[in-house]
Order: C-alpha cells, then structure tokens, then sequence
C-alpha cells in the first residue's frame, strides 16, 4: 500500500481529532483554525511557543470528560490551561495536542457562610471568588499578583501562594475539594467541607500537580471573615543581610503579620522612576502587614517595631491612614511592571528557610558579579519565597544564555540550603531538567509512579514537571 | 512428595522468617515468643485480637528498610505501630504478619528555631516533641487526648487532631517532610523544612494514610512559639441545640479559639460523679479556650460573650486565674475516664460541617431513644469533629451488636448531612465497611490504584481502611 505524504497524514488526523471533537461540544467550543489557535500558542512564560493542534473551551464536568476520554481512546495528549498565566509554562501547548481551556467554567455553584465556603467552577478568576463573598464580609485569602486574570484552576495546579499567604497559607491550605476529571474521563470527587475525610487523601498531591494527574473542573475554597483592618509598615535598611536578618528575628518572634515584602536597591530604584511611591533610597526595604481589630494591629506593630529598631533601619514609616497604606503598597505592587520597563528579566521563584535570607542575599550578589548580570530581588520575604529577577537584554547575544545558567545556579544554591526550586510558580517546562538536584532518583520515581496511576499513557500535559531523560520511556510507551 | 500437615508448614514458615529476621536485626529486637507477642495482639480498639507472627522492634531506618525488604521479598504481611492507642484498629494484626513497631526509634534528630521545625524519629511520643523544645519557648500544636503515649508515627497514620486543633489544624497542617521505608525497602524523602517543593506533593497522601503506604521514621514538624497566655470560659445551656447554635456563631463571626469543647448532659453527670470539677448540672456545656496577650485575650472574649450571652446561657463562667482555668479543664479532660467507669462505650469519630451541629444532635437522641441506647456526647464541636459515646452492656447478649448498629447510623448521618465518617481516629477496620457510604466507587477505585503504587503486593497494614470486597481480589492476587 503506498503511504500518503507525512504531512497529509497529520492534516488528517487533525481533521479526525476536531471532527470527533465537534461531535462532542457546541461549535463555538472547538477552535481549530490556525489563526485562532496561535492565541494559545504560550502562557506568561512568552519565551517559549508553540500552537495546539486544536483548542476545547468546554462549560461543563460531563463535556470535560466526554473530551478527555476521547483524546484517550485516540493517544491525543491534552495540555490544561486556566488563564494561561503561568510564569513557568505550565500552559505550553505541544504541536499534537489538544489544549483544554476550563475559562468558560466560571459559575459560583455554592456559597455556604454558615460552614465558611465556597464552591466554584475552576475557570473563575482568583479574584471574582472575593468579589462573590466579599459584600457579605468574606474573602479567598490566596492571591497571586495575577489575581485579576488567573483562574483558581491554574492556582490549584501551581498552588499558587501571593503577597498574603504568610499568615493564612497557600492554596493547599484554602482548598477543601475537588472534582477531578481523569484522563480516561472518569470523574472523582475529593475532599470537600469537613475535616480528613478517611482513606487516603488524594487532594494534598492534586494540588500542585501541574496538570499532570487531571483536570479539576470544581473546586471547595475555605473563605475566610474580612479582618477589622490592616495597616502595613516600611523599614527601610542599608544592606540586604540586615533586612533579611530582621526578617529571620521576627518569625522567630512568632509575629504572624498577614505579609513581609522585601525589595532591594536596584529594585526600589526602578520602582521609584516607574510609580513614584515615594520610597526611601536604601539598600532594602521591607513592608510589614498586619491585620486585625485596631487594638491587635497596635500590638502586632509595637513588636514588630521593638525587634527592627534593634536591626538600626535607616526609616520605620507606619500608615497613618488608608492613603498612607495605599502609597506604602503602591511601589511594591508596581514591581514587576517597572523592572519589565526598562530591562528583560527572568523571574526566579526559590524559596529557602528564612534564616538563610542573608546569607543567600549575599551568595546571589556575589553570583550576578561573577557573570556580570544585575539581578533585582522583590519577594515574599516572610515564608522564605524568593523572586529574584535577574536583569538582561535579549537583543543581546548570549545573555538569554547566561541569564538562564545563572537562574539555574541560584536555584541550585536555594536547595543547598534546604529549601527547593519553587514557591508558587511551578515547574512547568521551565525547571524541569533541575528536579534532579531537589529530588534523588527514588525521591522522583516516587512521583513517576503516582503519575502513571492517574495518566498512564502519560497523555496530560506531556514534557513537563519531570526531567526529560526520566520520564522519556514512560512517554514513549 | 508427601505433604507435612498444615501446623507443621505454619511453624516451619514462622520458623524460617523470624530466622530471617534475626539475620538482619539485633536479638532483642524481635519477638516471636507467643507469650510475648501477646502484648501486641490489639490496640486501643480491644474488642479486635490477634497475637501476631512476629514482632520487630528495629532502632534506625535501614534497619526498617532491611525487614521490610524481607517481607516484601517473602510475601509477609506487615502491620506498622506507632505506640498502640489506635481506636480504630488501625494496629491490630493478623496472625500471618510482622508487626513492625517504631517505640524504639525516639530520637530528636534536629531542632531548629530560626525556622521553627523539629526533626524526629516518629517513636516519640506526641507529647516529648513539645518536651524537647518547651524551655525554649516552643511547642508542637497538635494535641491528641492520648498524647502522653500515643507516637508521632501513629499521628502521622491516622491525621491526628486533637482538643487545640481548632485554632493550629491537625497532623497533616503541621508536618513538613517525612522519611518514608516503602515496602520494597526504598526509603524515599518527601516534602522538608521548606514550601511546597515543586513535582507531585505526596505528603498530604502519605499522611493519614494508617500504614498503608509505607512506614514513617522520621518527621519533619512545625514548631510554634508558645502564646504568652491562654484562658477558659466555660458556658451552660438549658439544650443541646442552642449549644450547637452558639458553636456556629462564633464560628460564623470569624473569632478563632484555639478550643471549643463540647459536653452533654450524661456526660456532664457522669464526668461530675467522677472528677467534681464543679460543672453545673445543665443539658450542655462549652468550653471556649483563646489564647495570646492579655489584651488578645480580653478582646476574643469579649465577643464570645456577646455571642454566647445571645442565647440565654443558664452559666457563663470565665477563669480568673490559672487555677480555675485548670479547674474548667478537669472535668473535660476526665469525661472519657468518666464514662469509662460506669459503662461500656464505643466512641465515634464522625466531622459534620457546624452549622449542622444542632439537626445532628437532635437526630442523635432521637436514634438513641428508638434504640435503646443512651448516648454521651463530648467532642471537638469548633471543627464540627464529634466524638458521640454509645453506651452500652458489654455483659449484656446483643447489645454490642445494637451498639455497633447505632454507630452505622450516626455515621450515615454524619456523611448525609455533608460530612465524613473520621476526622482523627482513622478508619482502620472499625469503619472500613461504611467507606463506601462515603465514597462512590470511581473515587474509591483512585485511592485503590494510589494504594497499588506504593505497596502492588498489598502487604502493608491488611484488611484496613478499605471495605473488604472492594479490595478482595488485590489481596488474594
């Protein structure tokens, strides 16, 4: 039998695929022009693109399910997508696959005050889950700087953490359950709103998964009552090491402000020529939240005063008023946007024990001289979660290069020190070849052998998490 | 070839194994004299015995990894025990199987207070963890009424709560990593001192888990500096239900005790009889525990009061000073021995979402008058996690079996109304039959596979957790 041309081939199996496809959804649920795909070509990780074979934007668990189990049937591996904000592509589509976008699933399907939550359809923005509780006086305390545009899908997959996770945890510690749909489109529920539910608990390894065991198309958030007040703080410092020891000196004290933001020299310089915020010029900074009724955020505060007085800050500036707080919080949450304003950076996402702070401060300065790269820290300082953004010009040749060895090395240091290569934002593509330096061969295989029970085709959300050389068999079979 | 009769196969069996097993272990850490391994026929679950094969007592994880290996290799059952005070049977033996106990292995490997953890081999005992870091401040927050005696292993089996877990969460919201002995004899590391750590998060699973995994020899626990002060109040009801109403309000504001206690009226009375902590005679009584500075203090209770005093309370008592703190305390921490003295009684275990405390109580009497049987209630009602006492007449024919009928039924309730049938006592093989009240048979099915991964031969902890006939055929394969 003579053998059609290789690329008559894929054109008709992507014909098969999106017409099985269009015998499953509404038309309107199946994109498969090229024009149209090119818009899931990439999530926020822009370095990397490449267009699905066909997009799906399902709007309910059955129509997830009835996709899932086709591209099953049919080999076809399925990449997830929330809002496509992943800083570590997590969201890459592969050119065979089918990208799986839960956006149009963005119902409030239950509201339960009485027991404190809520259940939603995943493709809902982070922060349209406050916006449906929060005239009742509660609130979804996870909150990603993307909260505007990303999906709690996308923040259970990375278990997205934010500036506010210090006192009330990240998104394992806010998730009660999931509906979770599996690759050959079986459909489980797990967890929900009481307390360890017997048997063993799937919801801990669904959270985080990257996509990698399911598709969660429901979710149980624990809401929480809106505090009294809040009032945030800026210490101002001349070196990173003290800052980050005054840090280390109040977790230790067991103050659990609500955040402790860090920004460094370089970073409060651009931040200052972006926002003009009107920010001390030192070598660190600190903004410290608390939360609570008026008598307890007095307290919290003259703690936290008494313990970086001693660390002689350069300035203590403390919100008189609400204005105040607006413009303490105004330069670190234009942040990212001034840095992005004047140079190309990486954002890194280590997280390390907080009393390593200054020494890793110290290692990461020392590092960007050698390679001759600035490198900008601006980070959740309180939980050990760091950002460092190294600084390059991608017009530049060889400095994408040095930008990514030098990214890797400070991970590296980040595990040396025992902490590990990811706060919140995943693994995605991005650090999947150095998941053998946080992770020893048994350690990993471990995790292989979880992902073969959910997936064992190794189907959803190919190439990704785990390092290429380890899971290259298992893929192939 | 003549057969040996079937005795003679079982001895020469034993024989062999516990050889084996001195091979690789020092003498006086196994036990295989039947007077001996007596002491490890059950757990606190006595009604259930079974003196088993052998016992081993190893000190280190290799030892662990080395008799595990072995039985892995030799098709033998392993049942893991922490330090036996498992009310669910979750360390009964079978006859045919090592029990595989960790008492020896209590060791504080690493302290750490910068970042508040402790490094432990899981033999120590619950309450020695907060003993090893106590004079410096510290504490380790889950507090299981056997804390005494009762080991972090068995903590870690079971996601143990206890009365302060309200305000701290239970196990699985204060462990960071474990060292976890598969049943091949991999020891594999998993989570540590850090955030969420990138790839598959497997110790939300491997916790709570009731040996069914693998065996935890060390753990990695947040420590929290110890509040400056706690205080008491102890508030009466005229009935159950308003009790039940007052727990749901002050949960629904959003005021976080660190313990709300929940007693009846037969265990009031029978608590009284025993320990005469001066409890006034009513149908309920609280306990609400805050903790913090005194000014933390005055401000929570002052909005407890305000919440309690809305329903008619007959007594509203707060602890002046330490004394009558401890004085509050006694009869609560007694109510088990209590009820001990005069009846026999199975304790339940079930978690109901609290604003359904009060239809829950009610349905309680009234299934404990159809039935016969009185019911004592004393538990955990701030998290909605009940511990309803059925008494009944050991001595008496049939009232076991009338006494383990109701307790299906409350359970049934407690899943009915959206809750779970174990919120810390584990579901071991008291509960194992009712998992499917819980669990539709696809999400059983996934725990089932997860179960596979980690232990295809289903050696470890046997014939728990799951009902029997769902899991038949992997044991027998």
């Amino acid at each position: 039998m003579e053998m059609p041309p290789p690329d008559t081939m894929v054109l008709s199996a992507k014909a098969r695929i999106v017409a099985a496809l269009h015998g499953l959804l509404p038309a309107d649920a199946v994109i498969s022009d090229e024009a149209e795909t090119r818009a899931y070509e990439c999530d926020a990780l822009t370095a990397y693109r490449c267009p699905p074979l066909a997009v799906v934007l399902p709007r309910t668990t059955a129509e997830v399910a009835s996709v899932l189990r086709l591209c099953h049937a049919e080999g076809v591996p399925v990449v997830p997508r929330g809002s496509g904000t992943s800083l570590a592509g997590g969201a890459l589509p592969t050119a065979d696959c089918v990208v799986l976008g839960v956006a149009r699933m963005n119902a409030v399907l239950e509201t339960d005050y009485d027991n404190r939550f809520v259940r939603v359809q995943t493709g809902r923005t982070n922060l349209s889950v406050t916006g449906a509780v929060e005239a009742d006086g509660f609130f979804y305390a996870p909150d990603p700087s993307s909260q505007l545009a990303c999906a709690i899908a996308g923040n259970i997959a990375m278990n997205s953490g934010g500036a506010h996770c210090l006192k009330y945890g990240v998104t394992t510690n806010n998730l009660l359950g999931v509906t979770l749909v599996q690759m050959d489109g079986t459909v489980v529920e797990i967890g929900g709103p009481y307390m360890d539910a017997g048997g063993l608990d799937l919801l801990g390894v669904i959270c985080g998964s990257e996509g990698q065991l399911g598709v969660v198309t429901e979710a149980t958030l624990r809401i929480l009552p809106k505090p009294e007040g809040a009032r945030p703080v800026l210490v101002g410092f001349d070196s990173n090491e003290v800052a980050g020891e005054c840090v280390s000196d109040i977790i230790k004290a067991g103050v659990l402000p609500v955040a402790i933001e860090f920004m460094d020299r370089p970073c409060i310089e651009a931040t200052e020529a972006f926002a003009k915020a009107g920010y001390p010029m030192c070598e660190a900074l600190l903004i410290i939240e608390v939360e609570g009724s008026p008598a307890e955020i007095d307290e919290q505060l003259a703690l936290i005063k008494t313990i970086a007085l001693r660390h002689n800050p350069v300035e203590f500036r403390e919100a008189a008023d609400e204005d105040q707080a607006k413009r303490i919080w105004l330069g670190r949450k234009s942040a990212f946007g001034a840095m992005g304003q004047i140079n190309d950076y990486m954002c890194l996402d280590g997280t390390i024990p907080v009393s390593s702070l200054p020494y890793v401060l110290r290692r990461i300065g020392e590092m960007s001289k050698e390679i001759g790269l600035d490198v900008a820290n601006v980070f959740h300082a309180g939980d050990g979660n760091m950002h460092p953004l190294i600084l390059f010009d991608a017009n530049k040749p060889g400095d994408l290069e040095r930008c990514e060895a030098l990214g890797a090395d400070i991970l590296r240091l980040c595990v040396e020190v025992g902490g590990c290569l990811t706060g919140e934002h995943g693994v995605g593509i991005e650090k999947r070849d150095l998941m053998s330096v946080q992770f020893a061969p048994d350690d990993l295989e471990a995790q292989l052998k979880v992902k073969d029970v959910f997936d064992p085709r190794w189907l959803l959300n190919p190439a990704k998490v785990f390092p290429l050389d380890a899971t290259a068999s298992r893929r192939a079979a």
